[in-house]
């Protein structure tokens, strides 16, 4: 029996990139070492880094214009690090659409003043506000949006422009890779790699380099971002296996044909999924249709009882982690860029067999 | 012919762990998936986390006075969280015996005084200085030292002991679980993995309870060491492949008979090594006989030619990574725990091959 993994993060990786990465996981090119156990500046991992940053660079079609750097911490140290080298005692807006964007607003506090521009928290998050409704700052120092909501199940299917001249920072932890936009429209990106990009341990991040001025010389040298653009992401020891890993993922990118395939078959898989869903009454989605995520999709079934027994039965046949974030229950479908379609006609199939048998 | 990496770090890992995790990369335990591709929430890999807590409390003897945490960031991070968490404007005692301990000094003048107690830079790092010697702050916030020194081949022999009411904090990246010592002695702990525990990408830090205490509400929360306490290092996903590595290593010096056996092999590893580098005058060795480091071994030839070649042809006669660090030149041997008495018996019998023809 196959087994589809639809966890939220760590997640699913591409089968190929397993097997390769096992492949040579005691023996890297011969060193008689695997990757993991040799120096970071030696032969063997230096071209790695350069590897890592040329194919997110290829990928997402990034100019010189911007520094490509990877960080420890995950998005969440991110949330300090943005304020405490942009912010400066300014004024920057954030857009709450989920608990992540919360978490993200509440560390820039420390470091500025926050203008909480637009929220959906009231309606529990189930949609993205109308950016025309958002009340902006005049001159803000940036504006920060989380571009896919992995606890709600909510993504800006058109991702928006900041006012010029106000640098637009997102959060794309659980989208980045996942469809094709424009880097350039936005001053700085940040992503957990654990969702599309390889394992926890490393978080992408894109930032314009003229922003790399802004940052305090009382920040530390390890939370400059300076520190990565200026040494190429090792003026410490990176965490290699980790960006070993994210080349070995990016690569395979690259054979998909990059993102723009990548984007057809997301785009395939989610309204495929949708699709199912809106055909039955059996299956409730909370979110609002045109910010439906293409990366996570929620659902309840009529009941927290039938939930919990679609969850433990679906595991049962090999549909894993369906269960929905522990802070708001249901049922939640991860299908990332390593989620083949075949996992989504499984669920699928899953599903309508429950129906049948609970409807 | 077997390969022998005598890297620095990222640096050798136990052949068995390496085994094990090679032979369940791609299916852990028949869940279907990696354990890197599991959430860190799943039944999977909370029992790693726990596990690789659980064996550092059992190896080290550490009492639940302690937190014990895994933090992202290498040790440089760490340079800045202690003193961002327990210096608070106040004076902190350093000493300075190598680069590592001048660049935790220099994070720490960001956030309060820094009173450098000792130093061995103008002798360029070859020794300990004499503890009777250091000039320490009555009513220091902290005293830091670097247990071993990684690039001058430095260690404290013997650990030192704060004054009362002085919590004592060391770096211990790259010695740590090699000897026995009293974790009791010390109020934070700290070391990147990536020499004898793992992989890079965690680091170790056991902190005692009550210095928690002192943190302002002004830290960022990924940078509060309370942040990890109070959630088993699980406030945000963890970098999992590295902690699942952590437990296997733990899992292994569990089994080779715990910290004082290892201890056992690193001495005799060490003495038979300096052993044979004393009974010659070709090679020389730059540090204090009684401060050399038992982790890594400096040395030099007669010259920087016969360095490069010697490092040259011990790498194809299958000992790799003796260049020295890129600071000091020369050639170092780092021998941590998972280096085998027979690399070291090989690296010998190749230096008098050396010799032999070049001496």
């Amino acid at each position: 029996m196959p087994i589809y993994n639809f966890s939220a993060g760590p997640a699913r990786l591409p089968k190929e990139v397993m097997e390769k990465a096992q492949s040579e996981f005691c023996n890297y090119q011969n060193s008689g070492s695997g990757i993991l156990e040799l120096s970071h500046r030696g032969k063997y991992f230096a071209p790695v880094m350069e590897r890592a940053e040329q194919n997110v660079r290829e990928l997402m079609n990034i100019s010189d214009d911007y520094a490509v750097c990877f960080v420890q911490g995950g998005a969440s140290m991110q949330f300090a690090m943005v304020p405490m080298n942009l912010l400066n005692g300014g004024t920057a807006d954030y857009v709450d659409t989920g608990v992540w964007s919360a978490k993200a607003a509440k560390e820039a506090k420390l470091f500025g003043n926050v203008n909480l521009a637009a929220s959906s928290k009231e309606s529990k998050y189930d949609h993205i506000p109308a950016q025309a409704e958002w009340k902006l700052t005049p001159g803000a120092a940036y504006m920060h949006i989380t571009s896919n909501n992995t606890v709600a199940g909510s993504q800006y299917r058109v991702l928006p422009k900041a006012p010029a001249g106000v640098p637009l920072i997102a959060d794309m932890s659980s989208d980045i890779m996942s469809r094709v936009f424009d880097v350039n429209d936005f001053g700085l990106i940040y992503a957990g790699a654990q969702k599309n990009l390889g394992p926890s341990g490393v978080a992408l991040v894109i930032i314009r380099r003229d922003l790399l001025e802004r940052t305090s010389d009382r920040v530390p040298t390890m939370l400059k971002y300076s520190t990565y653009s200026e040494n190429a992401s090792m003026f410490n020891t990176p965490p290699t296996f980790a960006v070993y890993m994210l080349a070995l993922v990016t690569d395979h990118f690259k054979t998909m044909g990059g993102i723009a395939e990548i984007e057809k078959l997301n785009d395939a898989k989610a309204a495929k999924l949708y699709g199912y869903l809106d055909s039955t009454d059996f299956f409730r989605t909370p979110v609002a249709k045109a910010d439906r995520s293409h990366m996570n999709v929620v659902f309840r079934t009529p009941s927290d009882e039938l939930d919990a027994k679609f969850v433990k039965e679906a595991t049962a046949a090999g549909l894993t982690d369906l269960k929905g974030h522990r802070l708001v229950g249901g049922c939640r479908a991860s299908i990332y860029n390593a989620m083949p379609m075949a996992g989504v006609d499984a669920l699928i199939d899953f599903m309508k067999e429950f129906v049948r048998l609970n409807g």
